[in-house]
């Protein structure tokens, strides 16, 4: 399985404040037809951090009945602490998880090191049942992970990539130049997706893929078709929508999009909560903004 | 019972790896002979992360076992969710907590502005049946709640105080001000612990008590009698230590210094590590000075 | 002279665009009056950066002459490079200045190393004709001078004090105590200038002494008769008005509520402006608030 | 004059403290023997911030007798002041300066909102006889300014270019994308040199380029001609020498590798230092493998 192409890291539906699993399956169903190249099950915006852990399981049992073989499944196991890490890791695994997305720990920021974060990834490596990837995300964990750490991380066999949601393009392309041929390096910021690609990453995991799954696979394969003006107006295209479902209006305001779509959104957790009602008119207008750009050449101005 | 004077935000002692509640149960022997006013149980520096739930259960028990009566038992319950947050105060409220400390949700940081956090922690109020303090470290969240919205919340009769860590003297100094009267303010921040009892703390919830208890509350009586140059040289002496055993070099530091002071220490959970061998030289120095300061006049220049 | 007391950092007047000298005789009269130790000329507040090297030495001469022998007349000298601020600094001594403020260095944020630091100010100090004080203000210059490198430079025989306008109270504290006895440490942010003096300030540069001169004198000297709970009070009154004119309103607003209480304030230079009307109310009320508080106890709540 | 291409913000040489302007006149014989597009005078790099005001205007003369009539002449102007700006770049319009970098004033960072910054450069602009580009360089100010207040500006036609040092990629294709067509958007930052041409910049103003000013032109060339693996290779290649000589060794690093690579770079202005003796054999490799690029294929791995 080549790791490379776009992801959405899927939110987790929740009806009444209760897991909606179905709601969950009907997405995969939907989100199945397209020419996305896997999933990322309990990222960030699947809510990870607000599921308990016989809630985490069963969202990783439907998702695995629900993702084709043909397309890479992969599960954030990142916990604080490493042993943590290796468990839930080797859990996921045994429940047929092909990778594993590895958040960098950060509640005690002054403590993690280089040094310490490479003991970290090298121990869960060691250990993990299936290749993992690191995730190196600033604007949730305060901790940003040098491009240099990144590059001898690489070198080992079971770390075969990275999801770097920095939004740093220059670190991006020094990751991509430092670390081991065959290192898989997705962004995992969607303002810079075709950017990323520019300067040489595989793919994209990006939050807005949930909303326009296609539209983000038709940017990367503008790109590989040579076609660099087109996919730099689509990816122009789609920034606003995909800024204003992360930074702007965080989860919440990716699931009323999505709804927006024909997917279940629903209601973010506690203490999340949807946008205002107002806002449903600008996300309304952002994502067919986005849907009709194909054929709209008027951004095209380069 | 007064909630006021100095508590240790204990540590959780680990041997091979596991829970070492019969160390846990010698160190509160030690503590119980001095006059630290109570104990804060599964803080941020009782490794609360690396916890799972099943050991945040044990560790309560034996702290409730272990405390007399005659002293606060705060537990630290704060989680991402607001519902987690709720389930797990009464846990420990059913098990004979006193209070609890709650951490401002903090992982999805762009979401969690003023109004949120608001009505995350008068939920958590509204559905407690212990008072809840407000737990503010924003070194380690990178949130931080602004004095206003403290203001507010301490209008609500189950809200009874905060532990504010951001070290930030003016900002105690407003919430003091602005906040309901019998609004108990902790600091958490040991080098600024004396002159947040200028300002008007009720005390101080500080990692380094868990090595120097007594010389933590001989600065608050000091004050207390009006000592202002005794108080304010036995600061100058402990700080030092104080950020040995925090910022400088994290738990595995504090559990360092425990293990030189007598208490048990041992090592923290990975990522985690101790400091190298040679910084036990530092501590023992830093500890015998500050052990050493009341009869030693020459610090005092003022 | 004795280095120590509340100073304001002066504005400096200007009418249709232009030095108003006229209008800084005035203020200088009604200041004189007051309690106040001594003046700061060509400070933060004083919009130096907007002056071009002419209007410097107005500004000077004209405050030279105003200010009695018996108050500090301190002089803003720093300028980026270290040959320039040692010819302005010989320049104000020889115009008759009593010392100068350096601040740190800054546009090369990245280069200000501390040794960089250190040697810059040594340079200075050494071909200085008048004391130094080293100016930290971390907000305008995103460098914080950490207290390991204050004390060490405080064994210059003519670095003779430190304005810190960090507003973190830890870190003055740790100056204070670090430093050679006899240097003399001010505070530069009003709302901690209690606990300034609590930790062994020895007085305060306050913009905000530009409007109630004499309140911030009070609090020092209820501090000085120990009477805590009083100048706590004046504190908690003062500092709102303290952060309108700063953090808040800026210079735009220390002018306005410089009209307000009978000084002359006046427009500040392009591209900074005066607050909206409607902020003029605002500032009466923090203004009349600070004014009554001498009389009033209904704040005092400790 | 088109307004693209590769521009060196070029260094001011001294010599025992002082301007060395033949030195700077041998330095622009070479260059202009390459394919830059022009220069920009009195820049950041050019340590602006530690010239008075008579040395600014030597410089701007012998730069203007040197620079090719084929060339851009761009001259940093920005003053704290907007009259001061306004003064300058007048004045360095007379003397023939083509166009003028205004960065955005930053002394007093919390009272710089975006339509304070706005209304700064539509003053500029109103009044200025020459073009005006805006300069944002967040590392040294601590000011970003919006791509949308950036769009807004651009529809003033005295306001033409840009140049974003921020580093950020995704701003930089919101501002291509937001701003009026024609608006000129340089990257300042040389390790997304090539992203940044790829999302539509027109040129980079680029520290590195006094030093290799042809191999930056080359990485615009081969973009222009579809070489995108050439172009990538060569950014690859570029990227660890333009680091050393700005955020790791800053304008000392700089000058030392002008030195070294035939030009005069000599020292910087105190507070600024030379780096150490030995990074002189670092910045010889990297300037080497820098050089040698085009024909060493190694490194494409893409």
């Amino acid at each position: 399985m080549k790791l490379s192409g776009v992801m959405p890291p899927i939110t987790t539906p929740f009806q009444n404040g209760r897991l909606a699993l179905d709601k969950l399956k009907m997405n995969f169903q939907k989100w199945n037809k397209t020419g996305l190249s896997g999933y990322l099950v309990l990222g960030s915006n699947g809510e990870a951090v607000y599921l308990n852990e016989k809630e985490k399981i069963k969202v990783v049992e439907v998702s695995r009945k629900s993702i084709p073989k043909s397309k890479i499944m992969m599960v954030g196991t990142g916990m604080e602490s490493t042993d943590g890490t290796i468990r839930f890791t080797n859990q996921v695994a045994k429940m047929g998880a092909d990778c594993a997305l590895v958040v960098t720990p950060s509640y005690f920021k002054g403590s993690m090191k280089p040094q310490v974060l490479y003991d970290h990834f090298i121990a869960v490596a060691e250990s993990s049942r299936i290749g993992i990837l690191i995730y190196n995300v600033p604007q949730f964990t305060g901790i940003n992970l040098e491009p240099e750490v990144v590059a001898k991380l690489s070198e080992h066999p079971n770390i075969i990539g990275i999801k770097d949601s920095s939004g740093n393009i220059g670190q991006l392309s020094e990751i991509i130049h430092l670390s081991k041929k065959g290192f898989s390096v997705f962004v995992g910021s969607a303002p810079v997706f075709f950017p990323a690609l520019c300067v040489g990453a595989v793919g994209g995991i990006l939050a807005v893929a949930n909303v326009v799954p296609q539209e983000c696979v038709q940017i990367q394969n503008l790109f590989n078709e040579g076609k660099m003006n087109e996919a730099r107006t689509l990816q122009a295209q789609l920034t606003p929508l995909a800024k204003a479902v992360t930074t702007k209006y965080g989860i919440g305001g990716l699931k009323m999009a999505m709804d927006l779509a024909g997917y279940f959104g629903g209601d973010p957790r506690p203490p999340l909560k949807k946008p205002e009602k107002e806002v449903d008119e600008e996300l309304k207008r952002l994502f067919l903004q986005t849907k009709s750009c194909q054929s709209d050449q008027k951004y095209i101005k380069f």
